[in-house]
């Protein structure tokens, strides 16, 4: 195995994933622990319209950090207070709950189902590079979802051992100076074309992965990519199968 | 699996490793590199005393960053100063190799061969425990070593990340808390009772692996603990079984 993509012209060694909707399908996950949630509590709501809230609150929060309006806090801090703000628009109050309850519900960010080819896909990828996730997730959220799906990364570097956020380029260099190796030979695999685009400016191959039903079934133009990258696949299968 | 140890009375959730002489064999795997270097380039030399001499250096390189003496710098870079120092003692003038074969021979660190029973016990030990390693090795020369000796870590976190190398208490706790772990759910095992006893002092549990051979055969006491751990066991096949 030895790619080499136009836009590097230097061999792959590393393919590093995005996780959130690339690896793993958060909607799924989160409605299904939203569902739980509700049924415990005695709450009617509707679990996709939640999840999908929950996950709006996503890239303005990290966006505060990048921008140094505040400093660095773990992704498991974000979708804590993040929940707060879900619960407070329903008309919730969080206070109602208990903390307890509360961390439990936002720990269904740690254990996310894998989509189906994820797992295959990444094993063929370990035989001849380095694997593992460029996600905003924590090292230790990273690290109980590849335990329960069975994701076997090679390392796991989450986004508290880089202390940035994507799209902020150090997120991306960081890791890579990590592995001992340049920028051109890491490639992101991705379903998300900002960061593919954040991922090129610094120097990184980029593969698009398509994950149409990330946001769920029915949304015009989901998971089409609108730019060429070096490789554009619908799975991670069929990308190892390139590679 | 849940062991629980009577030093922390807490459950252990994830077993990480010293790696030089605990996971690997450095010594054979070094003197190896060395008898290759010499016969390229035409030395007579004692390829085991040469790793031992480079060996020696280790730990006095290290202390100078541990006292503020320098600032932190990978592993990688303090074994190819040390190999400078080892070269000039056997008066050999380390500018008539060139940087890319002393570089070559400096990776010899990344490639050391596990012994026997580390593959399967840490196989066996990742079905009910985090397992990875808490060494002074920088992550790329940990990963390399995964790569190439099948160590199947769910993680690696370098002294790179932690910016620390042990004895220092934050190289015990930083990866504790990275993991979302009390250092009390944390167990270190190691051949080296001084790496035990920081680990505990820190906080951690700590289990003893013999490795009588690590510095070559026929040294007297080698290998034998002299004071009571959570476990004591002669590999980690062993240690597996007993958890």
């Amino acid at each position: 195995m030895a790619y080499t993509p136009t836009s590097t012209a230097q061999p792959v060694k590393a393919v590093l994933f995005d996780v959130f909707g690339t690896v793993v399908d958060w909607r799924t996950g989160v409605a299904g622990a939203a569902r739980r949630f509700a049924s415990e509590h005695g709450l009617e709501l509707d679990a996709d319209t939640f999840a999908d809230a929950w996950r709006s609150r996503y890239a303005p929060a990290m966006r505060r950090v990048s921008t140094g309006e505040r400093p660095f806090v773990s992704l498991d801090v974000l979708h804590r207070e993040n929940l707060d703000g879900v619960l407070a628009d329903l008309g919730l109050d969080p206070g109602r709950f208990g903390p307890a309850a509360l961390d439990r519900l936002n720990r269904a960010w740690h254990f996310l189902p894998p989509w189906p080819d994820s797992v295959p896909g990444i094993t063929a990828l370990k035989r001849g590079y380095i694997v593992g996730p460029l996600s905003n997730g924590n090292t230790s959220l990273l690290l109980d979802m590849a335990k329960a799906g069975g994701l076997p990364w090679d390392l796991i570097l989450g986004s508290d051992v880089s202390k940035a956020y994507k799209p902020a380029i150090e997120a991306y260099l960081r890791p890579a100076a990590m592995l001992g190796l340049e920028p051109g030979e890491v490639m992101l695999a991705a379903a998300h074309e900002a960061d593919l685009a954040a991922a090129r400016k610094a120097g990184l191959a980029a593969a698009f992965i398509s994950r149409p039903l990330e946001r769920g079934p029915g949304i015009p133009e989901a998971g089409v990519a609108t730019r060429p990258w070096d490789l554009s696949v619908s799975s991670i299968t069929e990308l190892a199968g390139l590679m």
